[in-house]
């Protein structure tokens, strides 16, 4: 009987900073993995230590500071990935090891110029060689949503009988339609000799905007681990967001899944990791964004003030965000701030708010946070105070 | 038997300006009309004449030039509202009339207080007299996800008989799951008399990131138009991004649909709409942010550079992005400029990235456009040089 338990696993260190311009430091990761820790998630992927001395560094000094989360390193299918990155998690109360090889057509052939039959090999001798440092080991089948199934089958049998505990099935090109990611998972549940001694996890990939919706079609069919980041930042279109797929879990019941996540930390965890990275989601953001909880129009507002649930399928508070929890910055876009400018009365056509912007961010670099108050000053400053209010 | 070809419904100038402060005026409106027509779009929901006299004059203004496409405006059921977008309409080639009521106990009960029979009767009576102005008469069963699928199909086949054309099946609250959202299309296929003469559509919205999965589920299941905005814009989370469903469509042609949408257009047509609301996608969004078809990780530079398939699904020109298509401006963010600074030769750290950005929105205030050698000096004026080059 499988657990309704789906673990996270939160790769906004590993995948997620795999983004052009948003390097973290040591430090800044260290700040993240408290954050994350506290957040609920079960699983810190904190780096992929052999890929620099930085790297190293950080998943070392993640491992001593993490009071409840697993720890875990990536590698590829290679012997000093896999010591190197045993050797930064030494100090990890629950450490883990997450090794693997690309497993499709095109990654055998053009990436390894190998046979699916050297691969099996290399995958079932780096699980071992990981075993002998950890309990706790993650297989990973790069480009499993392109393999054929047959042939994945028999990788993770074999990445089972090496000691394998969990088995990550990764849609890395982002390719799958829910119903064929959905579809793969089952398959593996009912064809893998040792399946049920093991947990099956999701890692998409957003690139046709599918990620959400493939990693709870593979919980529905058997996954119970969803690989995932805040924001759903990563390489390319980014990794399925965490505060999504957990958000869908919990508002529907009805489907009988639990996660660890303390749901009211959601926001605040977005605007931190946004903060260190200097990249923030878009006003549109789900569970996130500036306006995911921002009604405008003038039907919905009706219906909103009547009823909320008539518009809103979620309290903003069950994810944190209050009214103050939306901040002003210097970094807030023209979106946030014509929000803003709204709830303190003003209506902003999109020439006034390219002037009353302007103006903002000068206001802005000047001052750490920017209160309702100040935003009828800034109005003023702009010359536009008796054209907004006689519109 | 159903036709394979998926009419696209781009509703990016009525739901999708109502997103705070993006407000456009007409003229605006008329130059992304141009270009949606250009794009291939089947239908532009040009707006919601009753609104405004603003947006009347923008539906009126738009059925002038539009060529090819379906001009649609938006009505409550309500003889005041189908009046008045019957006469905005009047001077397009091809009108149709959206009107259509909530349906779900929520906006029965709270919104309306009313009865579902009284639900019925108004429905009709609004399909009709719009009919009385056009033949094209489109209803829409507002929170049909959250409305219980047996009265869903008595509310459908009343408009049917009333003489409705298309039947839109909104999400309302983006809160349906894709298995759910494609059973509802399917219950309707085959339980609501005359539904075979009528174009089944999706409309649904992304709280949940679930937007995407639900639209393709609904076409799998019979559904043969969906409406969608550029960039995904529009209230809350945003609707169904136009250039996601479009790009799965077509990246899984086993499942043999068509659309005419001309893909090379899709970039640039994002472009417009962000420059023109002054709100751009996030770095990671699907097909059309500034990271969409960036590999940064050394891992995926190899795959890349051996075979550009490993790890690319779409090729980018497909979508219109080509190297000189990221382009730089006062508005692009620290990830944009990260990107091309990479491109020239830069890895910059964070706090690096932190001083040169000020630099580059200095610079960029103060030109048009910034070519790959403005950015060697934006770095050298920035007092990084020796710094960035010896890391």
């Amino acid at each position: 009987m499988l657990d309704t338990n789906v673990q996270i696993f939160d790769t906004t260190l590993r995948d997620g900073e795999q983004v052009p311009g948003c390097k973290l430091n040591t430090e800044q990761k260290i700040i993240i993995a408290q954050q994350l820790d506290e957040l609920g998630v079960d699983i810190i992927e904190a780096g992929f230590p052999v890929s620099s001395p930085g790297d190293f560094n950080s998943v070392y000094e993640i491992s001593k500071i993490v009071k409840n989360a697993t720890v875990c390193g990536l590698t590829r299918a290679v012997q000093n990935d896999i010591k190197v990155a045993a050797e930064a998690l030494v100090k990890a109360k629950k450490p883990r090891i997450h090794t693997g090889i690309g497993t499709s057509e095109s990654h055998i052939k053009y990436k390894f110029k190998t046979t699916p039959e050297e691969v099996i090999v290399r995958a079932q001798e780096a699980v071992r060689y990981a075993k002998s440092f950890v309990e706790d080991v993650e297989f990973y089948a790069e480009d499993a949503g392109r393999t054929e199934n047959e042939y994945l089958a028999r990788v993770c049998e074999a990445a089972i009988k090496a000691g394998a505990t969990v088995l990550n099935i990764p849609d890395t090109t982002g390719y799958c339609l829910p119903s064929e990611y959905g579809a793969k998972i089952k398959y593996l549940r009912e064809n893998v000799t040792g399946i049920h001694n093991v947990i099956l996890s999701c890692h998409c990939h957003n690139d046709l905007g599918l990620a959400t919706a493939n990693s709870i079609e593979g919980v529905i069919n058997g996954a119970r681990q969803i690989e995932c980041t805040i924001n759903g930042i990563g390489e390319r279109a980014g990794n399925t967001a965490l505060e999504e797929v957990v958000m869908v879990l919990k508002q529907h019941p009805y489907l009988n899944f639990t996660t660890n996540i303390k749901n009211k930390l959601l926001y605040q965890t977005s605007q931190l990791v946004s903060s260190q990275m200097g990249m923030y989601p878009q006003p549109n953001k789900a569970i996130v964004g500036a306006n995911a909880f921002a009604h405008s129009s003038g039907i919905h507002q009706d219906g909103v003030i009547k009823n909320r649930e008539t518009y809103e399928i979620m309290d903003p508070k069950d994810v944190g965000v209050t009214e103050s929890a939306i901040v002003l910055t210097a970094r807030s876009g023209r979106a946030a701030l014509a929000y803003k400018a709204k709830k303190v009365g003003y209506e902003l056509t999109k020439l006034q708010l390219d002037i009353v912007y302007a103006n903002f961010l000068n206001f802005a670099d000047r001052h750490k946070d920017i209160k309702d108050n100040d935003i009828h000053q800034i109005i003023e400053s702009s010359g536009l105070y008796k054209e907004i209010l006689s519109a």
